[in-house]
């Protein structure tokens, strides 16, 4: 997809107020060089937000003078990697390196921690959920980097757009205590929500989750898709042995398409549990270990100056090699 | 301030999309009870973005029939403590608990690391500097919520906007490195910005610290505002020996009144650390550890519906007290 | 209760061979000083065992010639400090050593651990579960013993006989399993068992344990006297908040005289994690952390031989001072 | 051997009170089903005490309508395995849980841990010297255990008697401070035990070890069998340059025929210390590591009733499959 | 006493070669400004070796225009405190930095351990026993150290020289060994040495030590002043509980005069152990745990040049303030 | 070289003052047997002083009568094994003990610490540079041994003698203090000292060490060997980055063929971080890792006398056979 830079990006609203004043000198000595900037991280992972840093690029470099050298989107970084390089004259973007710092930081944390829990959750898919859990301005962001690290949907509206992906959910505990019995409410997500979207009963809002998930099983039949163990921390959360034992009574009573699908409080080390256990996960819904994942802190460094090497104390003068890295621009 | 809710926001888009299916399922069903939701943090700390979460509430609450209590902005609160009470049609704001916890999360996590450090410096004051370390959607709201955690200023324009303070910020490496000198770099500086803005010099560029102070200091005599340390961790970042010496050579040299500005991957133990050690620092410059503060998460019950005490399994139904609540809507 | 050694104790068929031939010899030798004999524990904790002990010693000794010491029954004890003195001719005694040893070493063990809970569950009655988890050979005399460290009852028959209390206990999963519902069960056992019989259902059988309460509330109204909460660690184990919320719904629904016991996995630290949380328990069941508890390990030196301070290497000859023994025969 | 159930076994006064009450509600109502109950411990180790509960079982279940399946005494068991699975009509064992658990609980410790120390050892014999630090009531079914483990004999008359072995044991300290001198005790111990019976020389009661070892071996030449080192902790326990000076001092002395056996304080830890350090050590008497060893809880639950699959929360319904289970009633 | 310069000091023979150099081209390029250099060590302890470095400095410095500033010896001393300062003509001084903080640091490393030791022990005397594990070039030096810090006595002769102290000393294993019996010796030893010598026997060589201290008291009655234990780590060392046990033997057998005198292995830890635990111990004899302190490293600044403030990169300039500092020369 | 002894050595006076009194005693008894003796470290390491004990017993054992075995100097040894065996007279050697455990406790500590670092750099020359933190009586043998350890050069003038290298060194932070500027010192330095010895710059005294090494470089052009890198603590001390930003600058302005030295309290764990991450170091200078080595303590026993197996208690009587001993007098 395009990632279009906001109005209070390219204005450099969004930015640390030392750039603007910096582009005023620079503008009233008539200083502009070519400059390369380099960019690389503080810890390897996963790469995310540098589509979102081009297109911003994209809108403010100079067509000549200029190139960007980058790796891609989802491609894994070591720590101290460079993973995006700026050729152009330094006044077409010294405002912009806060917002490249920050869409880097945020979209390769997220998706690296996503890649985690792929990673360890093998062939079983894994559903990003922890929208609620970020300020609504990323919302969508965060969803669109956990895709880039590997998940197979998100929950967000706005999220499954940017990937265009349907959007995953099964039903809020609000809605079962609003109809009063999680019966009752699985039948009326049967009859209202259209047929494309699979029928999930979350089962630990009213009963044992064993009770309710074969009371639910009963109700829908064939249409009933997965049940979804969410059991919180004040009861013990899910444990390895409740989904052996929540698949072993379904398929005692003859229940064997039901799928189960395990959230609330995973990481990867619950979710290296439940695989080493042999727990009959079908899915893992997966929140706030992406969505509250630390960003990656990125630094911008300055290599040449009108093609002399030249570095502050501290780093290595003159462009760094790193042949992984592809001309974009 | 006034935080005025997104299109975004308001039409859905950036709801998990089982709140989406929840509300046509009860429209369809005509369902809508009074229900009584109320949101806890999962740790203690500081509340924030409480303010722009009732921005949301005042728009899509019924006048009649709706009451809200909250905590106050920036007051402490206790892990599970109830911080915020909405007692309203559940149809009004069922589509917003995604964005209301968001709010919550990002803001309460940004403003409780503030916090820790702003307790840590004591009577010095702290600057956060975090900005590109988040993505530029959220740079404002991080500035915003580190300065309703104690923080004395902020480096992001659109923050310092947000909070109606001036934005703080020295000179970035870059400024220096095209200038090619520091001297040089802080005397044009001194030429083309306001007199109302301080000159801080930023030292570690080129050449030894203390030397480089000594030199600017010579340069712009009673201008020079403060200097800046900010050595990198390839050099063996800032320590507490530095600026003694620092201090200690600009006394000598007569440049008393030239303060001492201290950044660089400071959090809470390495400001003690200053603090502890009589290091003479003026200012401490704070990013990632407040701006990659981890969101605290929050969790938002139904404890009431139409007057019945009401709660999933593994919560007290009925309404939680918290003498503590006012009333806010 | 009187304490009255077996005929395995008496004949000395318990005993560790080498005393059988210890006494050969000496007889055979036609030696048999007066000699004083001390015993200390390796640890410090609960004496339990003695009463048992001096129920053999006054079975074998000699009318004259003998003088016993002791603590009592229940006192604490230091580690390595003498607990029981004899004085008697060697050969009256010599065949003893391993069961008197034995006794304490076993009873003191487990008086320790209880003593330990007790005072962890301060006002909370604890009782012994402990039965199933010991050879049925000693099954009673660590209920015995428990009941020493302060337990208030335990739930083998013969340990209650032993200690003169009522035998306590609710109903096995086995009687619900059998009977195929839980408030059948009750309304059985409420039918069956003497009045004098508090009726105690056990609720984590086939239901959530919040339902499950409300139903056997429902069914036996005020007869009923406590539920009994033992959730397997499967499914999370009983936590502090299963035990607040079962409260609630119970004074929610009226039934605020139901009393909720708690028991499966407990020791020390859960005990006191209950307590400090201020989880509403009104009594404790131990298993295994008291009958499991390791036996206190005893030590009989002789110090004196006909009058004579005398004593192997590593200890100190002649009698050692405590005067907090008594006299006992 | 065989083990038959003692009185208050059979009558049910070890048992839990409550399987005493269960059986009066079942046969008040008159349900008597056939049920199949499973028994597995709660961690790996030996299995044992299985002979003396399939003793009960024989005595108790009727002819007719009874299947038993066992793993046989001494076998290593998994964690949660079953091991033992008994089907018959309920009212015939329900009396009998706690009395099977405890049996294979306390049984199953007591060979684990002999079986760790055995396997320390090698081809070194270890011998069960614990009797002292248990009740005489189980020191000889503890006895039994350790040899089941693989101890080569144990010191308690009784526990020799049910595992038709030589009784071990030297001689104890006490012989020697009696008679007033090692030699003296040891010429004496030769002159009056049968020559079928090991002359061992316990050499730390009075003089150094090395010392008294040369004293003992001068006064019985070849009828000398072994030496025994059991140096207590205050003058630092036997240590492995202890055994090798003996040793070394023995066979310069030219009795190279003397073996040397240790005791005191061992654990597998200790054993693999002597063993990797290649210490000369001959034999190894271990007391308080196996006797003191925590029973392996072991859990009875019901799976079948009448042939239906059932089983409370947290457990699975339906017969467990273990292919190593053999039928044995 | 006086410490007077040997001559490889004096001409420069064991300095850095970088000094002799610096020397030469200072000469050469006839630059000898007055200079002040500082002395501080990098950890706290007890300052010894500034005799000796005043010994050195008295010797080369010129009379006039000279003026040298220490703390005394033994002294504590805080880390990085001044505690020498030298302000002198460069060219009088530069050779000798090696030398001067090579006294500091090995002498402050011992004196600081022996301190540690000495406080440990309280009012029981310490003796310095390391002369046989540092070379014979510095033995003396170290238990003057020794001394300085505390110690009431040593075993080198020289040292005892240094110290104007009697050395002090036992007997060696080898005299027993070569006179084939600890009575013999002792009595040997009692007949030739002069009397104003304590007879101190040492006990553990042959036979149990309780055992030898019993003989050798016997032996020589009243005049026998100590019995040292010295029991080594193959026999578990000298432990609590033989201390208290061979007090008690002696004072049963009414040898009650004769003191207790502990070796072997001793550091500040074990020292604290025998004094917690009540050991009747009246000496103790330290060993490498002085004799292998680790030097303490003591860093030279030049902190003005002919009045000038000045230091390194690191270093404040100036003179460092230090009111406890004393002129000496 | 030859080691010769020292005449306070040979006079007794460093001996431990109870040898002198042994002696005394075996004169007036008359008793001079022919004795084995065994030196043995009590930890493995490097061994070092031999030659000197070697040295020592030359000279005083007689003629006739005397064998001795021994290791070569820096031969590896293992804990406990002999290094060192006399056979002679006892009368003739029973004074040097002391002085004969010192020699080789000391040398062998520091080489034992001088092998560890020069294993960790492999081929990168590790040089000594601690004489400043040691005695001056033994700043020599300290160098020596670490030479012996593997060291390529030294800093102490008698320390190059006792080793027949050249004396290593650059020039210490004071002349450039004294002289005022680095560039102008190192000029001198050229000027002054002979060709033979490598110009060595020490670069972190006044400026910026990438800065100053470039200075330097600028002023002596080919002449200029290497640059140090000894950057104090206070400023970080030297990191890898460091190292690896100088390389790069010194070689961006053509100096490749300026080696780098790298100083400032190295240890074995930082030589290793140095080699690990490929800094590009063409020298090491250790200080007070070698020069503080702990000593290693050797143990003399007695093991033979007069053709006897003898030993104290703890030891094994007789000669311990060790093949890789030569004989060496």
């Amino acid at each position: 997809m395009e990632h279009t830079p906001s109005k209070d990006i390219l204005n450099g609203n969004t930015a640390d107020v030392y750039f603007m004043r910096t582009l005023d000198i620079l503008k009233a000595e008539g200083i502009n060089p070519v400059v390369t900037m380099e960019l690389f991280p503080n810890r390897h992972g996963v790469l995310c937000g540098v589509n979102e840093a081009l297109g911003l690029l994209k809108t403010v470099l100079p067509a000549s003078d200029s190139e960007v050298w980058a790796l891609e989107e989802g491609e894994a970084m070591e720590s101290k990697e460079v993973i995006l390089r700026i050729k152009a004259p330094y006044q077409s973007f010294a405002l912009y390196e806060t917002a490249l710092c920050g869409m880097l930081a945020h979209g390769s944390g997220w998706a690296t921690a996503a890649r985690a829990c792929v990673e360890a959750a093998g062939n079983i898919p894994v559903i990003s959920f922890g929208a609620r859990h970020v300020h609504p301005n990323v919302a969508a962001i965060m969803d669109y980097s956990a895709i880039i690290g590997g998940c197979k949907a998100c929950s967000s509206i706005l999220g499954a757009v940017m990937t265009q992906t349907a959007p995953s959910g099964t039903m809020p505990h609000s809605l079962i205590l609003v109809m009063g019995d999680t019966v009752r409410a699985t039948i009326a997500f049967d009859k209202h929500i259209p047929e494309s979207i699979g029928r999930v009963a979350l089962v630990d809002t009213f009963k044992d989750e064993a009770e309710e998930s074969l009371r639910v099983a009963e109700a829908l039949g064939k249409r009933l898709g997965s049940i979804r163990l969410d059991t919180p921390a004040e009861r013990g959360g899910v444990t390895v042995d409740l989904v052996k034992e929540v698949r072993a009574r379904l398929d005692l009573a003859g229940y064997n398409w039901v799928k189960i699908f395990v959230s609330g409080g995973l990481d990867v080390e619950r979710i290296k549990l439940f695989i080493s256990a042999g727990a009959p996960v079908d899915g893992f819904g997966v929140g706030s270990f992406i969505s509250g994942a630390r960003p990656i802190d990125f630094t911008a460094d300055i290599h040449e100056i009108d093609g002399r090497p030249i570095a502050k104390r501290g780093r290595i003068p003159g462009v760094t090699k790193n042949p992984r890295l592809k001309r974009v621009l």
